[in-house]
């Protein structure tokens, strides 16, 4: 039985999940052919991987550079999303940049490998209601929405409750007074996973399991009273889901975003991976688990508020969040400023009830802007 | 859409495993109708049942009773396993007693509801053969296999490898020499589960899960080698299943039996029953694991052994150890006495290599025997 290569667009290749997304196809090159490569200002790294995949699209940012290789078609992002040549788009472009090629992808009936937290985040019911008239399918890059999804996958009843677990970050144990005094340089370290700097510091701030909360809401379509979050420091357990008759299922599995990216690549199935690393039974020790602390991590709690009053809180959620981590990374403001600077954009906000692209946008542009304009101003958090 | 209501047979119905069955039934009275039950001497608990479910069929082994109930046809459980007006036969009758039956029903073709560990273990090969012939399904109600199968469910690939956990029994934590002490009333404590006394007994000195490791053969056509056992006190993770990419699926719930009876039942749909507990995620600590010390219970490596070899051995296992469980609750031999004495029976016997049934039975009759006559012959153990 012969197998069909499938075509694959690579959005974000020179980022942390473009990388691995790379790494994964390059174990499979009788299935996986790369198509796309877009990056945004690596051009050297780019270079490299067109140079390694010869791909027939490519998209960089750098104006005033040109790619040591010929043979390459330069085109957008969402032109390469939505090629009737692609196959699989994964879409690992970083916060608002996201956004449009996940649109013209799923505008186009893709199969979307989606790592971009921030597009279903800001738009979930726009995505998703494209996504249910064009057939397009969403395949979450993320360990805790795959994981969802695995323990979904085969079952006839609708689940009745998702339970995400979350590593707490390296400040799990911190006293509230002593989060004020954490410096990027500590905040980049996360115990359990490598990831990309954004990401990063969402994790130590529980930013990010409040994305993932709203990002649950529109995969899954499941009301936001129905998502759990609990911390489990080990990241073994990469997410439940209850079922009707108090049956739970998990996924479990060494931290390692290769996993997730496999499974959407090559989902339904399963293959080998010798790269993968597989829990070693006779060392498992102990899993542990506690209730999230909003006191001392409130942008869970405000990012499920902004999830649930829905219209432009969740793009303001994002604007402001991402505007917060780079004054912070750049020693601006505290750690704890970020919840600070994103409760003052949502609590400023005149929201939209059902925005449409432009106004989300719109909406993601001010909250960036307000919250650095108040650092500029002089205001201290 | 009307609800096809299902008639449900159950054999060993006075049994835990029978009770728990018909409190599930009682649930749901539009889905199912207990057509037939079947006990052994507990003649006034069944008189009951018959009273309360009002089946057709019924059937008691005391010649001597009459029950006090009129309209009820008696049949023997075999006949009863395979009526064609039968849907959903529940095997919970205890060792020796459930292999007829199950034959019965899988050469009919019918959903068999398994809780009879023996009948798998002693003639795995023989029913899923027949099984394979007849298109019967065989639903395993046993919290470990049933957490297996819903972790298997919608997989696409096969699994690399099962997991079984075990709770470790009541003296997990007893030194070697501390288990000669150990009398058939602590055994009969089982620190998470609430079951009958053999399979307490059994759990205590790990034969039960060995007897597992053999089922799990059997239900999921996986090599010895690919089936691991992990101890885990909590009795949360009821089993787990890995993957060809290093995924593994955890299946959790507190401990209750109704929960596999039920999954069972209602299979491919779970059905929402208020009497189920479910797991609180604010109070979930920790879930401990641990390998199991297979020189403090010897009978889990002896199972595996003797599942390895094949042919009349797990007949020998099943038969030596009943016996043995007898002599201990009746104060004949020590706990230590049980793996003694099951080790012996399997060093003496001359196995037959593809028996039938009538080989298969006359070894676990041979091996009850032998245990029980070396004891009354003065041995000591």
């Amino acid at each position: 039985m012969g197998i069909q290569v499938k075509n694959i667009a690579v959005l974000g290749s020179t980022g942390s999940i473009g990388r691995q997304t790379l790494e994964v196809i390059s174990s499979f090159p009788e299935r996986f052919r790369v198509i796309g490569l877009a990056a945004g200002e690596n051009t050297a790294l780019l270079g490299k991987q067109i140079a390694n995949f010869k791909p027939r699209f490519a998209h960089y940012n750098k104006k005033e550079d040109k790619l040591l290789v010929a043979d390459v078609e330069t085109i957008s992002p969402a032109e390469m999303a939505s090629h009737p040549d692609v196959d699989i788009v994964v879409i690992a472009l970083p916060g608002g940049a996201g956004l449009e090629p996940v649109i013209s992808a799923v505008k186009a009936g893709k199969k979307v490998a989606l790592a971009n937290k921030e597009s279903l985040v800001t738009a979930g019911e726009i995505i998703t209601k494209l996504a249910g008239e064009s057939g397009a399918k969403i395949l979450p890059v993320d360990s805790e929405h795959s994981a969802v999804w695995q323990c979904l996958e085969g079952e006839a009843t609708k689940a009745s409750r998702i339970i995400l677990t979350a590593s707490g970050g390296p400040f799990r144990n911190y006293l509230k007074e002593e989060l004020e005094k954490v410096t990027p340089e500590q905040a980049l370290k996360h115990p359990s996973w490598k990831m990309g700097k954004k990401v990063t510091i969402d994790s130590a701030t529980l930013l990010n399991k409040g994305l993932e909360i709203i990002e649950a809401h529109w995969l899954f379509d499941m009301p936001y009273d129905k998502i759990s979050v609990i911390v489990h420091p080990q990241s073994i357990i990469h997410s439940m889901v209850e079922f009707a008759d108090g049956a739970v299922k998990a996924q479990l599995s060494l931290p390692d975003m290769r996993l997730p990216i496999q499974y959407a690549l090559t989902y339904p199935e399963r293959l080998v991976n010798n790269k993968l690393p597989r829990i070693i039974w006779e060392e498992l020790d102990r899993l542990d688990f506690e209730p999230p602390d909003t006191d001392k991590f409130p942008c869970l709690k405000l990012a499920r508020e902004a999830g649930e009053r829905g219209g432009t809180y969740p793009a303001v959620l994002c604007g402001a969040g991402e505007a917060a981590v780079e004054l912070f990374l750049s020693h601006k403001i505290k750690f704890t400023g970020i919840p600070k600077l994103v409760e003052m954009a949502l609590n400023k906000h005149n929201a939209v009830a059902r925005p449409d692209i432009e106004e989300i946008k719109a909406a993601e542009k001010w909250a960036g802007e307000i919250v650095t304009d108040y650092t500029a101003r002089g205001g201290v958090c």
